[in-house]
């Protein structure tokens, strides 16, 4: 086992990691911005190496600079969180390179899941399933008539050379084809300079469900079961919870087994997370694969009494997972609480925290790394803590959501605990009959209340 | 189901009564002392009344006041917490004839597990195993070496007239009886002009076991497993958790039934906890029966997933308890945290708290009514926080709260937390191999730590 980890991260998941190394006795080297030197990681921490300033990339994103902190502390092995370095292949490489532990995916793993076409590719050629659709560009409306027959409408017409919402068309039906290849062809050449189309089936008001996976360097795989992350705003996920409300124990088999041969398809090591969409029929499609910690970890741990972190870093030194059964207990959820303020559009609310009451009792876990009078430093993310419940049922942990977020008093800036306080008495909520689409299209925040 | 619950007590207790009342969607109505109105039982509860100044007679022993608070507010229930007047029969009974559910034992329940004798009477007489001993009074010296050789040595000779540690002596060998005898009945005589003694078996190096129990009013009783708390000080519990390091399958099974029994024997209703002694053979003896929630509680919560005060509340309302199989998952761990110093032989540290930072992440929890600013009012106890960690063995418990504690900042007074740091190091009690002399007699406190 390690004796000293680097953790190469900051806020709520550089204490997440320190915590679990200090309950496997191994010293932990922080590492900070200029920003960053009154964060909780750095006073948890045995040893704390300033990095430079913000931004990310003169300091949480500066190879160099973290390399030097851990050679200078003698760290063995090096923990990336999520964000910043985590899913970076070429740093992975570097700590191989210089004989530090990357506490997360291979390079070649990192580098195949995180080109979209390749790992897609590789999902199809190791039977998990991904969203039907052409095979790479389509030539002619002919040809397209002729794909789209075979994937069933609706469907969606894209430019391969689009991106972030722009050159699509959805096609309802057939009849509505011609008109639609035409419009996106002839915007897709107008806007990119390039004409060129794929088609796929549209995933109506999908689910996106996401497993917990595991690996050992042993060929071992297994999964935790499911994490439902539907609720979002602008692909931000909001709220998350395990088990998911649609799963049925025959799905989670299927779904947890095809995570499964994603990752051994990959030959994966550590802890990953394999994204679906899931439609209304239970169908369920690879989206993509996350080679490094979620930030929705917890509700996993809530439910299965796994320590995540701990597994990576047992992963990393060699161990072999253990072999049992999955057990589920209960129920969990956590809101992601955010220096926003959801009465103005979500803006970021900088400034000084002044009252900081964190909630407790039964069944309630709070992440964070603030504190009262700690300062929100303006160039990170705003999530300024995690709060997860669990309870036995679903029911129940919703009614203890609310409670824990109604003792939860954050005084000096505005927080995003109204909007889920909310979000908690909202009947669509409260009967799981949500989709990706529910926060950002139905659900209405009254900032009045 | 009750609207509304008057929570006659004060404190970290009074805040978890009212967490489960908001889960539940029952409003709450705190009372308060007037040295307690900065309480955090007061600021979370929907109504509050101050019921009088301290000390306790004048305010949280009060029955007239707490009455009235109650009709003010048209409560219609009272949750008595611990201490107070949680197992006063003759509030329990007040409460019946005043229409306000006691939401607790009845006023025979308590009564008759209230007096000792009247309760080993009772188990006895339901099969119950109680500390072997004579028959009431012994009167002489020859009908007492029938005895003895009955119950076996060692064994004890106690004063009728005596408590307090005044007025026994323990025999080793039939041999030492004789003079024994003489010398008890002679001290008996002269300290409480009673030379009358009884005998009973002397346990050795006992360990604290109590079996938390539940019971509705339709005759059902269930156990929720034990709580070890042989890490006393001067009688009172210092560290508390579950499963106990001496249990075995059997054991539980058998002495579960016994605290049923126990339970049955009473016509039981709610929450109640059935003590034992246990020696070093795993032979266990009835010690006393408490009518109430107990501190140590949360144990048992983290172990099995039940929400104790929930299931108080639940049978007072007259629900059937669900039936279903105890499962009990991982290790838990509270420490209690005092306002003492244990570098001055745990004297009280009153003041202000100018900080207070508890700790958090995976699998910890903090009941505690105190905050960064809260002044401790030196009449009542000086508990200040229970932390309690789970995790899915008793090694990895210990670590994690080995860690907790480490995160637990308070300044301003002095607490127990450096106490429990070293006891979290100690051999004996990572070995578990400690009853409830140990702390007194054997663990040693390094205040230069």
């Amino acid at each position: 086992m390690f004796n000293k980890i680097l953790i190469a991260n900051r806020g709520e998941i550089a204490l997440r990691i320190i915590r679990t190394c200090k309950e496997m006795g191994i010293n932990t080297v922080a590492v900070y911005s200029t920003a960053d030197q009154d964060s909780l990681h750095v006073k948890f921490a045995d040893e704390a190496v300033c990095i430079g300033p913000p931004p990310s990339k003169e300091s949480y994103l500066k190879i160099p600079s973290i390399l030097a902190a851990a050679e200078i502390t003698n760290a063995e092995a090096i923990h990336p969180g999520y964000g910043f370095l985590s899913e970076n292949a070429e740093f992975s490489k570097i700590c191989e390179e210089h004989d530090l532990k990357f506490i997360g995916a291979s390079p070649d793993s990192i580098a195949r899941m995180g080109d979209k076409a390749v790992a897609k590719d590789t999902m199809i050629k190791n039977g998990v399933p991904v969203v039907p659709g052409s095979d790479g560009e389509v030539d002619s409306y002919e040809e397209a008539k002729e794909i789209c027959k075979d994937i069933g409408y609706p469907l969606i017409i894209k430019a391969s050379a689009g991106g972030g919402g722009r050159g699509m068309r959805i096609v309802e039906e057939e009849s509505k084809l011609k008109q639609a290849w035409d419009t996106c062809r002839n915007e897709a050449e107008t806007a990119f300079n390039n004409p060129a189309v794929y088609i796929e089936k549209f995933v109506t008001n999908p689910h996106h469900v996401e497993i917990q996976i595991l690996a050992d360097q042993h060929g071992n795989c297994i999964h935790l079961g499911e994490r439902d992350c539907s609720l979002q705003r602008r692909h931000q996920k909001i709220l998350e919870e395990s088990p998911s409300p649609l799963m049925t124990p025959e799905l989670r088999n299927e779904m947890g087994q095809a995570a499964v041969d994603a990752g051994k398809s990959v030959n994966y090591e550590g802890a990953g997370t394999v994204e679906f969409l899931v439609d209304d029929d239970l169908n369920f499609y690879f989206m993509e694969m996350n080679t490094r910690i979620q930030v929705e970890h917890p509700v996993t741990e809530e439910i299965t009494n796994y320590d995540l972190v701990a597994e990576q870093i047992k992963a990393a030194a060699g161990l072999e997972l253990e072999d049992k059964p999955l057990k589920m207990r209960g129920h969990a959820i956590e809101c992601r609480i955010n220096a926003e303020d959801p009465a103005h559009n979500f803006r970021p609310s900088a400034g000084t925290i002044n009252v900081f009451h964190t909630p407790g009792g039964h069944s309630v876990r709070v992440d964070t790394h603030a504190y009262a009078g700690y300062k929100i430093p303006p160039h990170y993310d705003s999530m300024i803590a995690k709060l997860i419940v669990s309870a036995p049922t679903r029911e129940d942990a919703i009614k203890r959501m609310r409670r824990a977020l109604s003792e939860f008093i954050v005084e000096g800036i505005k927080t995003t605990i109204p909007y889920h306080l909310q979000l908690m008495d909202d009947e669509n909520f409260q009967k799981g009959t949500f989709n990706t689409k529910y926060l950002e299209n139905e659900f209405k925040f009254n900032p009045e209340i």
